[in-house]
């Protein structure tokens, strides 16, 4: 499994995937600076007009409901009807999926159209789960082993690969599971950790044909980051800046060594 | 006071308060940086179609109008009438008052419900308190001082706390006084620093009852974070990171050596 | 030409100009804070119901379509069809140019504005002088060699100076061409650089009457500052802080000793 993240990585620095993310207000600058740190090429494009020209072009595609509104969701809805037409590998954030009735009625909308790959915290993954859960605005209130059994049966439901991060990252599809143990607790008191890991899979989603191998590289690549920064940051501020030096020199060596992955069976 | 900054504090850290921001674009990130840094929870949502909603999940709410267009609008009168309603706390940061009749038609209609608190700088607050002051843009041309009598009769006409920030910093209500002065000058070289100001008073807000207690919290712990950044800070641009390592490390006893308060009658 | 960047750069610093910036929200917080580091005062409104009364008071505007949408592309012309008749400087930035038709129809309506000064990469600069190139997403395919051909056609054809940023920066008018050098690989790591350089134009284009002198200004001080930061930084994430810092302490001997400009006929 060390050996698919290694190759992933190398292959995403050499082919640079065009990464196109309809995405919160609030990370936009960070996820679009993660991805240029690890190799691949954002776009942040989400009018109306020229959604579908954009969907062709690109390899991979996010959509992020962090701030949605009634013009955003459209152009969700219109961008990830052309990535499921067009089998471009797209990538759910359901960020606060349970606090809102219209939070979940955009995500119940946005799941008709087949992602690739829905990523979110344990408080998330389990309101998408339809689990009734009261999710506590946009931060999670479950741990990811409580949220295991709700993203096995949405990774059943909706045949998407299912990452539910965390302490330790869960990564599920029909038949395998995978367990991250890397990162660092500074990154939760960074905002868009999470929204980052999420650009980063769509970026690996967008050279590899296996999105759930893609999930596996984006985030151990993004806890690794992650770990690699939380060495030499005094505090939340500058981490999220060696964050981005930590992606663009990761190496294959530095992948060997201190990944923690698990595998079993789903 | 120093006391009541410290054991606030202390409390917005036990609490984790969570803060909803309809606010510009330009500081979403820092802002939600900040909150995070200091302990409480942020939420940037702006549908209007999940505002209350919103509004009832939360223990208080920034109306910041930097970016404003006729649909945020809406939903700023929305979360601004629903707080009022609920008795939420609510925080005003009337950015660019008097640059413009736009803002100030939409300042006159959120004041109508009623804000816990307002927080602007010296040509902010006398626009806002009607003084047809010509503001520079969203830079403030006038100090503190010049603002202070502006500053009382608007706390006067809104019962809301006023506060006019600067190199002294102004809290006012009907009764009491309070100038701060800490902070430093390179700060102002940083944009969005009076943007986070106001979410740092609105996560006080939320875990006290008492909104002058909560600004003049807010507005110590601000000043004492840009002062301890300073002093590493080699410019505008690490200042800014540092900063929210200093808001998350910030301890009682450094509030307690060098916090700068001063009390007066109104 | 030196000796004016630096008199353009002791001109700005003294006179502060208020820069309006109607631009993508991935950069917002960058450029302003680039703004400010530089010595300009930034302002990012966008309200249509404000826009006259914005470029009113403002000595330079930016329209920047990186994140275009039906609302917003209203709002830029409405700020260029005013800062037009006022003749107030105007940056006009491409991003994405040739990426989708809605992004060349709206660069059309753009263009009858006339603006002073455009500034784009190889590929945005080619596709917007009609060479019908396929842009891959916002970033450059094409080198700045390639496209000094139809940035001369394209200065030509709507008198604005003309800059096609790059290793090399080439800055066109009628009569002149000026190559700037400066500047460093890594730059290409952060999001918004380009965007960044475009609103430094601004800022010079705000205090002297000569736009072709405003553009390699900001050029040259973009250039500079990148390389002051990429000296120290360790990646991406620190050489995009370190620039403002650079920029905030930009010496006229640092301009004079390594700054890089080669001047010919156009």
């Amino acid at each position: 499994m060390k050996e698919s993240v290694i190759n992933n990585l190398k292959t995403l620095r050499e082919k640079g995937p065009l990464v196109q993310s309809i995405t919160n207000y609030v990370v936009m600058n960070n996820t679009a600076n993660a991805l240029l740190a690890v190799g691949a090429s954002p776009i942040m494009a989400h009018a109306k007009l020229e959604m579908a020209d954009m969907v062709k072009i690109v390899h991979a595609l996010v959509v992020n409901i962090g701030t949605l509104d009634e013009f955003w969701v459209d152009s969700m809805l219109l961008a990830a009807k052309e990535a499921n037409e067009r089998n471009t590998p797209w990538v759910l954030d359901p960020v606060g999926a349970g606090a809102t009735p219209y939070r979940n009625e955009t995500l119940t909308r946005l799941l008709t159209f087949k992602p690739t790959i829905i990523r979110g915290n344990a408080s998330e993954i389990m309101a998408l789960a339809k689990a009734n859960v009261q999710t506590k605005g946009v931060d999670s209130t479950h741990s990811s082993d409580e949220a295991l059994a709700y993203g096995k049966q949405l990774s059943k439901e909706t045949a998407a690969v299912v990452c539910i991060s965390g302490e330790t990252d869960y990564i599920i599809d029909g038949e395998r599971l995978t367990k991250v143990k890397n990162g660092h607790a500074l990154m939760g008191k960074v905002t868009g950790m999470g929204c980052t890991a999420t650009a980063l899979i769509a970026a690996f989603a967008g050279i590899t044909s296996d999105p759930y191998l893609a999930t596996v590289a984006g985030m151990t690549t993004m806890g690794l980051a992650g770990e690699i920064a939380a060495r030499k940051a005094e505090g939340p501020g500058t981490l999220q800046l060696y964050l981005y030096d930590a992606l663009y020199h990761l190496k294959e060596s530095e992948v060997k060594q201190w990944a923690k992955l698990e595998e079993s069976h789903a």
